[in-house]
């Protein structure tokens, strides 16, 4: 059985009152000497308090929910490790929960954590959710008492505590890079339109056409779904047309279109210039290390957890947005 | 404030007492009616039960520990999808935990989610690990009464529940693979040689050799750490010597390996063929998709979940170990 105050006054010979007012630093008037024997007792039965206890007394578990798609995705693992290496830091724990990009799971796992007593969530939306299902998610974090913060996935106009990367800015920079090499007809193959992040994405893609005087053609925009597969799809369904480089929106879908691009024997970047987003870990150590926008995921888990934490505290101030600037990085798969 | 049954009898004109009979099920002689009331009031105010009160009288929170090295690391983040997956289908959750392979962060986390309350821990040691400190780990979690199963990394003697890959055999068909392609001289990119899963990659390596008629040499026997950068740093190391094949004792040092030979303009398959171990997501996409030996590990970490909520609900009988065959796929790094 779990040690407990009772196993360390028996131990003592004191009552469990009197270990209780020591162990818990209440108290003041007993002796030095009587304190050093409960503590060593405690120490030598391997006595921990019972946290559940003291969360149910103080209201806090000192445990915190991250809700994301996929940890298989390098960009969430990434991001996890950020959260899960500050909560260490401050002796609390993340409780981790994929829906993979399933709405339905989003509200199962918040009541789930619910009803765990974690004391905060960081939560990054399932892409399948549209405003109103945020909102929903939203509402239902609200009423059950649970500070959050919407990590990387937000809607702009429910104004809620984010912590966020400005996908404009990434968006130009990925769409002027290629047009300074030269390209007139770049192709994306873009991450969810419903969702804000891509939705800027594809803003920064169209200033910097228009910047340069070029023309937006819908014909050669894919909406992709931030995997593997759906730049595959992208890729094939592309093929043909018009179109000397692809801006697609995260890593994942670029690596999709190199292995179509391979199949159909389209060299990068000779024949294709190609353009990634996240700068997810195994993009450096490709045959064509990819030209990508840096997001500093990491950071954004530290600083969302630390965010988080603040709120949880109630030491939140009027800072509703911690915006996170993306950069390009220039590797082969874009300059031959 | 969070919704409870106070909420519900000031809602009802019921007493505190008549709803938490209700609410528990222990109120037998209250007509349907007045059931009925506190079910829709409940439901109407979005009362969850306080699991952390639940917990405390059920000595159960439905939650338990994963404790892996990095979850950054494709093999982990699939390990940990499972472990995930699996817990979810149960109405569990998982606490992650990353010790960045340092020991010390094992105990640290082993304490930590003792004070979480969770009610096992999937244990997979850092592999710094040396047989005396998993003996300490081991004997925390039974002093603190949690029940654990270790997972991928263990030591034999130890005779704890375990999930495991045949990892000899894994090194056997690697090795035996490279030999039937004509390969004489195999260097090795082992990981920590104190750890089970690498000394029995080794003896199936050497295994293969004495079937063969090949002779073991220890020149070629490089002790990486399963990292990218010890692959990187082996190749470098191994540069020169009399070899025609590496076996990289994990996927991410084959890859580490694939970025340094690239340095060193060798190249792979043809002056040199290369077999993995893991079978992560990205060895299928790479420019030379890589030989490896797949591990079923998404299913491990169902498994190995299964396992410890049957040792949690002393389900457990004489089965210790849960042994899982792993199996070479051969892609282009090995064959010309």
């Amino acid at each position: 059985m779990r040690i407990t105050i009772k196993d360390i006054a028996a131990d003592t010979g004191l009552s469990v009152t009197s270990v209780s007012l020591i162990l818990n630093g209440k108290a003041k008037k007993i002796p030095r000497r009587t304190k050093d024997l409960v503590f060593n007792s405690a120490e030598k039965l391997g006595y921990r308090p019972n946290q559940l206890a003291v969360g149910l007394v103080k209201k806090q578990t000192k445990t915190l929910g991250l809700v994301i798609s996929d940890i298989r995705n390098l960009f969430f693992a990434t991001l996890a490790k950020g959260v899960e290496d500050e909560c260490h830091r401050n002796g609390w724990a993340m409780i981790l929960c994929n829906t993979n990009d399933v709405h339905q799971r989003d509200i199962e796992y918040i009541k789930l954590l619910s009803d765990k007593g974690v004391d905060g969530i960081l939560y990054c939306m399932s892409f399948d959710t549209q405003l109103e299902m945020a909102k929903k998610c939203c509402s239902l974090m609200e009423s059950l008492q649970i500070p959050f913060v919407m990590i990387d996935r937000y809607f702009e106009c429910l104004n809620y505590t984010s912590v966020i990367v400005d996908h404009k800015l990434g968006g130009y920079l990925a769409t002027k890079h290629l047009i300074e090499l030269g390209h007139k007809r770049i192709a994306c193959v873009t991450g969810p339109l419903h969702l804000d992040d891509s939705i800027n994405r594809l803003k920064g893609y169209r200033q910097a056409l228009t910047e340069h005087g070029l023309d937006y053609d819908s014909d050669i925009i894919y909406e992709g779904r931030y995997s593997i597969d759906s730049g595959s799809n992208a890729m094939e369904s592309l093929y043909g047309k018009d179109f000397t480089a692809i801006f697609a929106f995260n890593d994942m879908t670029a690596l999709g279109v190199v292995s179509q691009a391979k199949k159909l024997n389209v060299k990068i970047p000779e024949e294709l210039a190609l353009v990634g987003y996240d700068d997810i870990y195994f993009t450096e150590i490709m045959e064509n290390p990819l030209t990508t926008i840096h997001q500093p995921v990491y950071e954004m888990g530290i600083e969302g957890t630390k965010k988080l934490l603040s709120v949880i505290n109630g030491e939140d101030s009027t800072e509703k947005y911690v915006i996170f600037a993306p950069r390009l990085v220039v590797r082969k798969s874009s300059v031959v």
